[in-house]
């Protein structure tokens, strides 16, 4: 049997992996656009701020053991019916590789937006190892003193981190109310004071409308307001599935382009599957598919995909959309639905928000955890929570205990069950996990007894 | 209704708390033998070490809103035929107080090892508030240039930390081979190589048989070793439950004294709840009674208490053995159960011990975790882990995690499908914890397809 694997980042890689794994004796190939097999994306921000000097660590790995990683090597059409795929090789040369099982893990790209301006050589999208290298060389060669970052969504934020880092000054400008509109704008804001005292400008409420050159450096401008100046500007306003080459070759595509998988990341085309940034993910939660390009959902997925490409008969259980960043001396994380989302979703949403430190604040150094907690007024499921802290005070384990109880469909209160662990100087005999959701009871139990409340 | 409770600390006050919550309209009391009402004991290492100076900061709380806290006051029996507990108050004085329901949470008391020289004045028990006074004073006023602490257990390593930390040279004797009986030995050297990284003199598998004046000092020795000498001994061999009063008033008490409670933590004489230290833990993963004293269970039983003898009926979720201790840079951290008990308990099971990075290797300061997953080899089902890190690697979150699998019964296997937070300063995109399971699954695989093997 041959497997042929389009995309060689984490849901490419991790197929393949899961293949070799399962089975020796098939044949595996996997169709690299680049060089840069199975390197870690999300660890550009680092390189970029010198955190990690040599690019070549970000190598999540290096050694591929029997299977046939074909580096600058460029899918140009799949033919299902024959099934072919169609290859432009490192050299220029078309060639068709046959195939008995097809995945595709083609990820994503930026969203250039269609501003003027935005093709100045000042501008710098940030994506592909190519597009980093891009910026990095720019700021080791000319050493411009300021930028300005266009986003503020997880890339946008450790892009300011990274350029601080680098000694630029930084202004960021986003669309949304608050940065990092993954999470509520109350706690979007306490990510903006951080930023701030980082002695970046915050600009949040802007829908950039173009970049002009001002000879030397370039300008972002919108929403009414004063240009805001820089030598360079940066990208990061989101990215889009690469998918068009999966959809002409006949994949059902939602709207914004994700490729249609179940939950065994097969798509409608006989023996073609896919997983990854180019697909649409199932959300454990809402019961229902939504595109939530993330490595970790990657991952999981393309080790789905891996193993039912060669026979097995694994479901994908499920994403919940979570994520954590660190922004300077904060991590932010989240995991399920936010209070609007859950709304969305058909559930009747509850949202509070206390604090609570991340140890006894007896022992030295103890610091206040903001933590989010979205449950269902009706049933009093847990749909989500969200924590702001530093970001040695534990805040993504601990969303990850939230993660645990979602993926297991827990109420609030019952996560007051969980045997969770406590020393004074790395917690609470309740977890602020579990005093959160505590106060979340509190609160869903007030509501219910206040005659119009509920 | 008046509800009176016995036992001021973790399950006393959490009942009363609860209690209260529920209903504003009964009547609560609450008896103390001594006057610190909700101090936290696990607090006390950090004040002998002087990390905590005011030991009034160990208060977990200091206000019982509408609770009558009664210091100083002992019960001295229990008339359950005509529901009165007999106390002696502040000033010596005899009482009769009458209850509707009663809660016992008299906890637990330091084992002093029936030993020669253990009375004698430079040994130090370590368990109540005055008995860390006593040890701290001593500290203070007399300044000891060394100490022989007896008992390797979580106690006795905080103490080794904190004795260092005051500038004491410190040899620790414990009976195990290796510290910490609780997690696997290979793990508990782990242990033994920070304690002497840091100066300590480790003397594991050896049980005392002696102390011995030696004039201004004195010598503990045992198991044909030579003597080990010290200006001060501290004793942390172990506690054993508070449950004499419970038991001459009826309470049935299983053989090593705890105390028994069914899952509402209610005993066989009616309207007497017991909760804490001083009962009889429901293991989760066992389905059996056990004895854990820990004082997350504590907090979790007393709630329990204190809903179900106003009229609630909720059930203790059970315990998994969940801790973490602090041992220098250390954290060590446990759930669920080792091999040599899961074997007890009736399973089959495969311990593993693997190695993976806290976070991304490319970003700065990565170090590695250390972590044992025990499975069951017929049906897959997690029994346990086991964790040992630098104290800032989020060993204890990562624990909690294991945790949290376990409340659920989950399989190793089916950690990997947990969607976990992941950014390269915290994590990877599996993390440690899944990494882990993964090292199981194919162990436990390989064990399964080798004859002989499984």
């Amino acid at each position: 049997m041959k497997l042929l694997i389009i995309g060689g980042s984490d849901a490419g890689i991790a197929a393949a992996l899961r293949a070799r794994e399962l089975n020796n004796e098939i044949s595996i190939a996997l169709l690299l656009a680049d060089e840069f097999p199975n390197f870690s994306i999300c660890g550009l921000p680092f390189y970029v701020s010198g955190e990690t000097p040599n690019w070549r660590d970000l190598a999540h790995r290096t050694e591929f053991p029997n299977i046939e990683v074909l580096t600058n090597h460029t899918a140009t059409a799949i033919s299902p019916a024959e099934k072919i795929v169609h290859v432009t090789d490192s050299v220029g040369a078309e060639k068709r590789m046959a195939y008995d099982q097809l995945i595709i893990g083609t990820g994503a790209r930026p969203i250039v937006p269609d501003l003027p301006g935005v093709d100045h050589p000042l501008v710098f999208p940030l994506h592909t190892m190519h597009d980093s290298f891009r910026l990095h060389d720019r700021i080791t060669e000319k050493g411009p003193r300021s930028a300005v970052i266009v986003g503020s969504g997880y890339i946008g934020l450790e892009m300011a981190d990274a350029l601080v880092h680098r000694g630029l000054t930084v202004a960021l400008v986003g669309r949304s109310p608050a940065v990092l509109p993954t999470v509520e704008s109350k706690l979007g804001r306490l990510i903006e004071d951080e930023l701030r005292r980082n002695g970046v400008r915050v600009v949040s409420g802007t829908a950039v409308e173009r970049i002009t050159d001002t000879g030397g450096g370039i300008a972002v401008s919108g929403g009414g307001g004063a240009a805001i100046a820089g030598e360079i500007a940066v990208l990061a306003v989101g990215i889009r599935p690469n998918s068009e080459l999966g959809a002409a070759a006949g994949v059902h595509a939602s709207e914004n382009g994700a490729l249609c998988v179940n939950r065994h990341m097969r798509t409608n085309v006989e023996t073609i599957y896919a997983a990854g940034d180019c697909v649409e993910t199932w959300h454990r939660i809402l019961g229902a598919n939504t595109w939530l390009p993330l490595g970790t959902t990657a991952h999981k997925q393309g080790r789905v995909a891996g193993e039912n490409a060669i026979g097995g008969n694994r479901e994908f259980q499920g994403s919940l959309g979570t994520q954590v960043v660190k922004v300077f001396e904060l991590a932010v994380a989240r995991t399920g639905l936010r209070d609007a989302e859950a709304a969305a979703g058909g559930f009747d949403p509850l949202t509070t928000f206390s604090e609570h430190y991340d140890h006894k604040a007896y022992y030295p150094r103890a610091r206040k955890l903001v933590i989010a907690v979205t449950g269902d007024r009706g049933t009093g499921q847990l749909l989500g929570a969200q924590i702001v802290g530093h970001w040695q005070s534990g805040v993504a384990k601990r969303i990850d205990v939230f993660a645990s109880a979602l993926h297991h469909g827990m109420t609030v209160e019952a996560l007051n069950d969980l045997d969770l662990s406590y020393t004074p100087p790395l917690g609470s005999p309740w977890d602020a996990v579990q005093m959160a959701a505590q106060e979340w009871v509190r609160a869903f139990k007030s509501a219910a007894s206040t005659p119009g409340g509920g």
